[in-house]
């Protein structure tokens, strides 16, 4: 159907799970929604981050759209179970794709798992493998400096190298030989990353997963679009959009041209001066 | 008059404000309002800021206070003024008092100011100093790791000490003779930001020239609590209170016993969960 994919993330990072859904599903249409004016989420508790996350989805209903995906780590973690059943279309989140592919992928059974503080308190990740591998052994770690510096664009220098070694040290001396990247900022700080990771280590970026599954989604339920023409990729955020703009590319891979404003009235809704 | 004063902040910050408030003013009831829901501020938009600093001086307005200080810089310089007309009791911010302390404390006329991204970016505290002493040079830097650093409770170590130098070193080689922490977040991470400074720098902590403001106002309006026994502090947030509640002593050099949360329906209401 030619209804559009709806995704929604709490600002910038969810673009690199929208990267891998342009690149997994050529033919859909996309709406976006990052909620700057409330980012970061990873800090806040479940009842809030499911409100918001409802309120998100109930924004990306007026449009008609057939499926969403939740692109924000802790939204799926924390909010996904509690508004799945709220709305008439599918709902696919990250962690559930990106655990059911670190349980394939580790051949010691021992997993790392890096995340927001709320996240990792949730322990979402660590139920989602040991559900599908109960013998697996999960550590996980929260790095509450990688979103501030990958929203700075802070990717690069001294300081970035200290501070990602600081938090994945005691996960790699765990003796992990698969590392989840729980948090869609931290694709931008892979390089750092990879620098301190020991060699053999497999890296799984659940925005991969999570764009083949809700690839599946479609075909399972026939909600394919007919063709492969691109209709529409729309941007929204509640901030002002000049740091979505600017800094989105660093997460998309790609320039983002025209973002629109929506302000919470009673909700979210459209803003006249967008 | 009995009524309370009503101070608001994004979050934990301003208990850096409320305990000089508390200290300069022992007779007078306070209801605190820490916004942790949308945490961070210094990251968002006027438009934005400007919205949610309305929607919390009328949560306080629901209490009858009798006047209110904004503890927070980013609100203070985007917001006070769209605000200040709409509310019939007066209401205090923090750069005006910290740029007339700054000016009236330079000798040789070279200022620096740090703050959050939106701070520095407003001119703010260069328009207040600027307006106290047309001489003067101001140069501003903005800190963005530094909230996050506070939040996470991360005051001490090599990373802190270089982040901070990082961001301090551009200031001091403007040869400055004063320095105004422009984020009431900054005041937890003062030890290491003398560390970096050369001796014979003045600090400036508007927190501290907001409670003499605050305290003066009460007097000039004749709105002074009768006799020195203080009634309450009562603390609000958000977002769930446990971080509040074990973060917030960092900044208020006091526990934190009781904290109430409030949800936003149609504004910020009471929540009966509380």
């Amino acid at each position: 159907m030619n209804a559009a994919l709806g995704v929604f993330d709490s600002g910038l990072g969810g673009l690199t799970v929208l990267k891998e859904i342009l690149r997994e599903l050529p033919g859909e249409s996309v709406i976006y929604f990052g909620d700057t004016a409330r980012v970061p989420y990873g800090t806040k508790s479940r009842e809030t981050i499911t409100r918001f996350s409802m309120e998100n989805l109930k924004f990306l209903q007026t449009f008609g759209i057939k499926a969403a995906v939740i692109a924000c780590h802790t939204a799926s973690s924390l909010a996904l179970d509690a508004v799945r059943g709220a709305f008439g279309f599918p709902i696919v989140g990250v962690v559930a794709p990106g655990a059911a592919k670190a349980a394939a992928a580790t051949k010691n059974g021992r997993i790392g798992v890096i995340g927001t503080r709320s996240t990792v308190e949730s322990h979402a990740y660590e139920n989602a493998i040991l559900e599908r591998d109960p013998a697996a052994k999960v550590v996980s770690a929260a790095c509450p400096l990688f979103v501030p510096l990958a929203e700075e664009g802070m990717t690069e220098g001294d300081i970035v190298r200290q501070i990602v070694a600081q938090y994945l040290v005691p996960v790699i001396d765990y003796n992990v030989d698969t590392l989840v990247l729980g948090c869609t900022h931290y694709p931008v700080l892979l390089e750092r990353i990879l620098e301190v990771l020991p060699p053999g280590i497999t890296v799984v970026n659940p925005a991969v997963e999570a764009a083949r599954d809700i690839a599946e989604v479609l075909k399972a339920e026939s909600l394919e679009a007919p063709g492969h023409h691109r209709h529409d990729t729309r941007y929204f955020v509640s901030d002002e959009p000049s740091k979505f703009v600017e800094l989105g590319p660093l997460f998309l891979g790609r320039p983002i041209t025209r973002v629109e404003r929506v302000v919470e009235e009673y909700g979210w809704n459209l803003s006249n001066a967008a």
